[in-house]
């Protein structure tokens, strides 16, 4: 067992829950708790860290408990283990997980694809609903911009509850560019803006799709609302002057999954 | 200026931040920012706050300072003006805001309310989500369980972008009376839930309509669930549960606006 916070694995782990470059460097993610855990590709997760207590109760459920001994695990004192955890009231389990790699070509396959966009969005929690969503709603993929929040943030991953091991998405450090290959390869791409006259529900999304959502505070820049082959309004009543980024991303990917299967009866 | 942590009104407000409790016994609640000082009525604002930077900079627009000079205000030395805030990167107002008082009967008044019913919901970002969102889909209102988290939560009053001063609701300490009492007022109580066979987007909320939404990981009790005239099926793709309970509302009202502007053209 692991009782000093000397320990390299211990100090490893802090600084990768702290820094996203040393996450990336490294390769690798952290995922708390139990349904993460279940949800992980056995061959994905590097490392699996219990605390005392958890290693206890968890010893019980034979199918946890199975994988958990085929991966192998460090056991960690209890306190030490609140140090390496993200949240304030830790499960008693944590991964270290290998990256997925996904390319822009994957997430283009098929006949209809369905993408979110994401440019500089800032709110992890955000982040991590708009996979949940997605996933949810049957999206291919999520292209995100050099600006947004970094997907392998631990409230990104925690928020995604598991979609972050079934979304593919790339990271992409030419947004514009990104964008353009999606045009040439069929994708209609549309922007919920203000300015929109279309309403998002008189648009059809039956074809290959991708929908651009800005940052949080600012919306989406002047230059990527220019590439968008069309602006769809989200029609809002009272004094609202625009909805949570999360929740138009939802609005939009439910309303292409309603057309999809309304056509396919 | 106030420059000591000892004044009584610091302390004050600094008890409010942290306690539901002393707010609630206050009869007000606290707002942070530009946006929501801007937004609210003039005649709730019973305290203004400005940091010392805040109120050399807020003097230069002319408007925003005639309606602080009209309240009045009490400037705070700049260090300790972030101890009376709640925010990391406080903008250097703060208000004691009256709190509004509404009746179920405002809530029902109308030909076809359009509500929000919430058991025990408990993020505050949740919560402050599911009032903007419902404001900009024209809900008629809110109703609160008495298990959900406190609608006057800092973290609740900034999520809402302004809409906790223009969405009606009410708090009740016996939600399924109150549920009870909707339903003999002809509004039909939808809960969405895994079991339910009908697509929302199947039914017509053009009537008097509630949704039910639950706690965000356990859902919505089995005696709430009874209470539904319908059950509603959101579908999910790949493998998801669940989705956010935000986002679930988001849905939900928006479909239900979606309809009933197609209805009137």
């Amino acid at each position: 067992m692991i009782t000093s916070s000397a320990n390299g694995k211990v100090k490893q782990v802090i600084q990768w829950q702290n820094k996203a470059r040393e996450r990336r460097e490294a390769g690798i993610f952290l995922t708390e708790g139990i349904k993460l855990f279940q949800e992980a590709p056995e061959a994905c997760v590097r490392e699996v860290y219990l605390s005392e207590n958890a290693a206890e109760r968890l010893r019980k459920d034979a199918v946890l408990w199975g994988k958990i001994q085929r991966i192998g695990y460090e056991t960690v004192e209890e306190t030490l283990f609140r140090k390496m955890s993200d949240t304030d009231t830790p499960q008693g389990i944590l991964c270290v997980i290998r990256r997925p790699e996904y390319t822009l070509d994957r997430l283009l396959d098929g006949p209809a694809p369905l993408l979110v966009i994401l440019e500089n969005l800032q709110d992890p929690g955000n982040l991590g609903t708009i996979l949940r969503t997605g996933e949810g709603a049957g999206i291919t993929g999520v292209i995100l911009g050099k600006e947004t929040v970094d997907i392998y943030h631990p409230k990104t991953v925690r928020a995604t509850m598991g979609s972050i091991f079934r979304v593919p998405f790339v990271c992409t450090d030419d947004l514009k560019k990104t964008v353009e290959i999606v045009r040439s390869r069929g994708v209609k791409v549309y922007a919920a803006h203000l300015s929109g006259k279309d309403l998002y529900t008189g648009h059809s999304f039956r074809g290959g799709t991708a929908f651009l959502i800005g940052n949080e505070a600012k919306g989406l820049s002047a230059g990527m609302t220019a590439l968008a082959d069309g602006l769809l309004r989200i029609p809002m009543e009272g004094k609202v002057e625009s909805l949570n980024a999360a929740v138009a991303a939802a609005l939009l990917v439910y309303e292409a999954h309603r057309q999809r299967k309304a056509f396919c009866g």
